[in-house]
């Protein structure tokens, strides 16, 4: 251990996986002071319908907020 | 928190997905009595090969059922 | 299926584990048109200092809230 | 329970995730004396880009493997 | 990989775990054909009260069977 | 997102846990260039009979390598 699970929304290149693995490797072994070889890191993407804040998606919310300014500006 | 994750087979439609967030995310903030802004729901999606009882998929589940019905009848 | 994994704040009575639990299924069962008795709820429990919004603990957020607070109040 | 989550590289045939699952449910019906009907196995699967070990893919372990051996054998 | 999170109820012994963890990583390497010292398993325990099966803890369960038995009994 | 859940042995103090997750949510946001208020993290602590490597507990493959070395010492 450390065994770390990324969940991530779905798109991300292949090398910027690279780079944030690479950095939360180097993060927790220098905090934990454990080696990196230790570390295991799982990546699992979800899709725009996979990942809910207050039970909305992403582009759910955006939408609510363009329209909640359109009637901020409409005042 | 809460965050929660769900398994589901794959298939289902993203209206699907977007209702049950809703749901859940309902259910949640009601019982718990959080705000919903606080509840994040992740969904995973597993393939037919990939989820098992007693070792099998739900596809040699219900053929086995199946036979052991035409067995039933056939005595 | 659906498998669904809830992680909380440690310390919810069992009565408002059981009764989120129920909703949870209830939710589920109705927008999937699944039966109950194939959703399966595992709740897993996460003390004070094992959430992390920012980097920063639910208290330290806190606290960070009320000094803001404080000096807003100060000019 | 006990709910079983494998995660495995992509690309693994139905056939062999088939046969794990049934070898792994008997392993833990066998040693913890429950009904094989309890036990539920979920795979998840990761790309080539979504597992490091010590902040590297495979293919970048393997690469670096292949030039301390030419290394070595430059010597 | 493979990593392995087994979910089980909790209160089985060191000894028990110990012994489902060694068949569980026999049967992975032998059907996967890798070495066991790619196999990781983690093992998380939930309390009473943190496994519903529609909706209800294993006790709720029991008890419902036992009052349809009553039931039945009774006729 | 991203949701992060970092396994980890049990025992560490709440200021490592502390340090580690405001280092993992600084290279997060630094590398996905994402608000540290969109990064959560969640630890879930696992005893010495819940983590195996090759089926071992890390006080077993302690104890192997010991007598191992011993073993060689011995020649």
């Amino acid at each position: 251990m450390p065994i770390i699970e990324m969940h991530m929304m779905e798109g991300r290149s292949g090398e910027l996986k690279r780079s944030v693995a690479a950095a939360v490797t180097e993060a927790v072994s220098r905090t934990l002071a454990c080696s990196p070889e230790t570390v295991r890191i799982l990546i699992t993407e979800h899709g725009a319908e996979e990942f809910y804040v207050a039970g909305q998606t992403m582009a759910q919310r955006a939408e609510q907020r363009r329209l909640a300014e359109l009637q901020e500006q409409g005042k």
